[in-house]
């Protein structure tokens, strides 16, 4: 890592160890049920390889026992069969990733040895209290040969001690990474500083790296994603035009345009809101910054209870605001 | 300045030296050519007493005998009758402030002394190439007995020195505050650390104060904006919902709720918001993050031409980024 310089970055560095995850279908996929046309996810793995983009995320390893598969589109399971209609023996430079949360996969079932799959990294999420549950995952992950990362969500409701004790175990584990994820949208740049100095601390000392993976209530993934890459974190999440649940995520297109090594393109990323962002926006998919994210972020909540607000096509904010209070 | 600590502030600090201008009607006038209603004026007046902003800004004081007040609403002129229709003596602890253009404003015959004005602050808007005639507006304002800022536009495009030797004539000059002005939303934050430590240094030495105008190119208007306060600038520009020409500024909604001063609540913009802005908004009038906007602040280009292009309905993205490379 030549690029860093007392473990911070600046902006015209080269920077190769940075990589890009692109999970438009897997947070997007929350946003429509994971039903992408064929003509989607080919065109956006296409957009990716020509844009340089690292690694890109299919969407969950859901648990069919407990999620029924005719209810949701194809992609909250990403059966093998479906990932190589679209990839074949994916003969490019792109990494294909799945996410799987803990308690919801049938891991020891659905996860198959990594010679038998096309798939290369599998991104644990796990709640901090999860943790141990997390890292036998990861540790049957990495038996079967795939590149782990565990993502810990919600530690903006985390307290320090809570957090450091997590760190610690995943130190110890078998993960590659280990990403920093601002659930609620709700952190400052200031505080994205001070958790991605600790973050990349632990991870170096065990020979990990650090992901960052933000959320747009207040406006601030990609500040914050930018931030978190100029601490040290290498392997930066973004979606296309910030697909993604509620507030949705850091914009592809802007991560990709302030990144000064020469493989990374945006065009090709453009090209494909041109051709099918813009179509999806037309029919009503609905994600991206609004006031009652704004609101759920400052509260440092959940956005689900914004979600079912822009849902019922309120715009009674203030109402709303005296709402998360009262359950605050 | 108690709050900050060696130049920088944290996150927690009550900052009692920090505060906001409004500037939705000014920035925003660009979109709507200043022809809001009346009643919006006047519940903007409300809320921003309400929410504890500092200044609000009412337009621009343009010279009659350049724009013909028939083609323009009223608030590009902003004339002290209209000023007092909203605002009577103005018995609040709300300052008034309009903008002045170098070379635009008929400023020995329009800008009365103060004495006979409701208006508590002139901001100068200047080309660095303008700062001398600039200069002798400042003194005239400070004669007169106003508060006066200079607002140094498209300093993106200004090279080290001149920039220096422009901040080091206004050091010498009567202003009252010097603004860093990110006019094409090209700045990324750690271009702002840098900028507002360099202004800072500047306008402290000089018994000045420093504020920051951000614009939304890249979804970092709020980022910036609040760097720039962290670095020590103290007059914060924003707009309610980001209103602004192309695509827009620092969100007043998330400003509010980011300070600390007990004296801010984001709560009566965000009701002007349920009450004024969504109905704007269904009108018809445009404004806010889009991807051409993003493409001119990536190239530092003035955002004429992509708001030519949105009003032009096109959506080529990639054709018209070959366009402005074209022109570069």
């Amino acid at each position: 890592m030549d690029s860093k310089q007392n473990g911070k970055r600046t902006l015209m560095d080269y920077c190769p160890d940075i990589m890009i995850m692109d999970c438009t279908m897997r947070d997007g996929g929350l946003v429509n049920n994971f039903e992408f046309t064929d003509a989607f996810v080919k065109d956006l793995y296409q957009a990716n390889i020509k844009a340089g983009v690292d690694y890109m995320e299919f969407g969950y390893k859901a648990s069919k026992d407990l999620f029924d598969p005719k209810e949701f589109g194809k992609w909250k399971f990403c059966d093998e069969k479906d990932i190589r209609a679209v990839v074949g023996e994916n003969k490019s430079s792109l990494k294909i990733s799945v996410m799987a949360d803990v308690g919801r996969c049938n891991y020891k079932k659905d996860i198959l040895p990594k010679k038998d799959s096309v798939i290369d990294m599998i991104r644990v999420a796990t709640y901090i209290h999860q943790i141990p549950a997390a890292i036998r995952m990861v540790e049957d992950f990495k038996r079967k040969g795939y590149e782990v990362t565990v993502n810990i969500m919600a530690v903006s409701k985390v307290n320090t001690d809570d957090l450091d004790a997590g760190l610690s175990l995943l130190a110890s584990s078998s993960a590659d990474c280990i990403y920093l994820v601002d659930s609620f949208g709700s952190f400052y740049p200031e505080q994205v500083t001070k958790l991605s100095q600790k973050y990349v601390e632990v991870a170096e000392g065990a020979g990990k790296i650090v992901g960052m993976h933000a959320h747009n209530n207040q406006q601030l993934a990609f500040a914050n994603t930018i931030e978190a890459c100029r601490m040290g974190a290498c392997l930066l999440d973004a979606t296309v035009s910030g697909m993604g649940r509620g507030a949705g995520n850091c914009y592809m297109e802007s991560l990709l345009s302030f990144l000064k090594n020469p493989k990374y393109d945006e065009m090709p990323v453009i090209r494909f809101v041109e051709e099918h962002i813009l179509k999806l926006k037309a029919e009503g998919v609905v994600w991206g910054y609004d006031i009652p994210y704004l609101l759920t972020g400052i509260l440092n909540s959940h956005p689900s209870s914004a979600i079912h607000f822009i849902n019922s096509n309120r715009t009674d904010y203030c109402r709303f605001m005296q709402e998360l209070l009262d359950v605050e």
